[in-house]
């Protein structure tokens, strides 16, 4: 138990990624049932499907203060997500995409507790000034949309811990409990893992999703779409079809009639690996099996003890 | 004192990279007489300026078996710098930028222990295979010269753990003890500096180049020239002419004119931070000061022992 775990009701600085077609009410479910924060991405449903998605949580967990929605402040829906989630008993609220000063007062005003994601410490301090409770540090080896400045995990975590006083969760290239104890030497007081939970029993990716995670390498994704917003991308089909068109000098426009709509979800959640659109971390590499997230979460907690010396030196 | 250390014949897992211009014998010598890896750059010598720098660091060191030499292995040179360094008494050579199966076996032979460099954790097997005593994982928040994958090295390091036996040595996006203590985690046995060794008393760095990375924020790099050999640059006005050209489509061609001969020179040298080559690393935004090496080694070991819980769990 440390200040974050004291924050989020949660019993172990852990919080599972709100991710778009994957985090619905079972998978934040699960994760609140293991201890750690469960986090409903909101980003890729309709006012009436979130509300069914908390539901489904609440009804799932004996804890439902560790239940949290994830909600991208770029749809036109976002102010009604924001009131039903709150009506429906949400108190963790984590913001991204766009500015913390849009809803951190009104949501503090409400009773939440709010978070809101970076990819610069720069953003963090201005999340602190708008009154956030804490802030994710993501860099650049995170799946899906992700920062202009590039800047990774390793070099992001340090700059925002000296930059803010609030506790600052690690996101990005966080698969194993290696990688949690190492952003918590860098000051982190916990960390959020999205591409590890993807492929866990309770997930609600397609088992294809699931299966390319485990098969892929190494060099298996890139940024890709820098000129509309960047994102990282599974290297598929559509990744080929994305990167010829950048390298004939596609603008914005171009990239936009490609996306087209429900690219994401025919990837991510009808499983279609050609044509879908697919958002995975670089640290799929490391990830070779499909775990309940009770499981991974005791495994995780082991191997953060494992990867710290006993002794408190390294040598 | 690890396993690392006993190889190397240091007193703390640390290396000071190598480094173009910046690492001579005098950056070199402090680095051995405080404990470290004293890694002359080897890149930007001829093979009679190598030597010189060999003999000026072995005059000003006690500790002459801690030096090493890094030999990018891209020039026609450089089986004579290999040459002239063993026959300097060098008995560590650090081979990077080419294949470990091409001087690797000859290397050993001659008594010398041989670190690659690799931003892959196939290329680490291939290290490994090829008889090097340890490899350098390097990541994309790296300084100069990348790999064309972008692996983060938080993303790679555990990883390249994971694929071979030898001592993994971190490099990329390390700028303190924080650093160095998460790259452990992570099971790395020690951690390779760069940025932070530029700006030392004893860097043959130019004074506006050390500035310059004093005066550096989040977002003051950037990874260019993909279609030739990718490399991390200081965003100076020669950085905007690269930007310029790669957004109107330029190939190899036009931006090896642009290149030209001398620029990295001119840069980081000659101190010209308008039309010379910076390579720094994104870790630049955590570097204030500009201490001496001695002092510098002193406070990453604290550093080191201060992130990590004197208990051995973090919570």
């Amino acid at each position: 138990m440390n200040n974050l775990c004291h924050l989020l009701s949660i019993d172990y600085p852990i919080s599972q990624a709100g991710m778009v077609w994957v985090s619905g009410g079972k998978l934040a479910a699960a994760s609140a049932e293991a201890g750690i924060l469960g986090v409903i991405g909101a980003g890729s449903m309709k006012p009436e499907l979130l509300a069914h998605h908390i539901a489904k949580a609440r009804a799932l967990t004996a804890h439902p203060e560790r239940l949290a929605v994830n909600v991208p402040l770029l749809y036109e829906k976002t102010k009604e997500q924001l009131e039903l989630s709150i009506a429906a008993g949400i108190r963790t609220v984590i913001t991204s995409a766009g500015s913390p000063k849009t809803y951190t007062s009104w949501l503090k005003a409400q009773g939440c507790t709010v978070i809101h994601v970076t990819s610069s410490p720069l953003l963090a301090k201005k999340c602190e000034d708008a009154g956030c409770d804490a802030v994710i540090a993501e860099g650049f080896e995170a799946g899906g949309h992700n920062g202009r400045e590039e800047i990774t995990t390793l070099a992001l975590v340090p700059q925002v811990v000296d930059a803010v006083k609030i506790p600052v969760i690690a996101a990005g290239g966080i698969g194993d409990g290696r990688g949690i104890a190492a952003v918590m030497c860098l000051g982190a007081a916990g960390a959020q893992l999205g591409t590890r939970f993807v492929a866990t029993v309770e997930s609600s990716a397609h088992e294809n999703f699931k299966q390319a995670i485990l098969s892929s390498g190494p060099g298996s994704t890139m940024l890709m779409m820098k000129s509309l917003v960047p994102v990282r991308l599974y290297k598929n089909k559509f990744y080929e079809d994305v990167k010829r068109l950048e390298e004939q000098g596609a603008g914005p426009a171009d990239l936009e009639a490609l996306l087209g709509h429900g690219r994401a979800k025919k990837g991510m959640l009808d499983g279609d690996l050609v044509e879908g659109e697919i958002e995975i971390g670089q640290i799929s590499a490391l990830v070779r099996d499909i775990p309940s997230v009770r499981d991974l979460v005791a495994r995780l907690m082991r191997e953060q003890r494992a990867a710290l010396p006993a002794s408190g030196r390294f040598f």
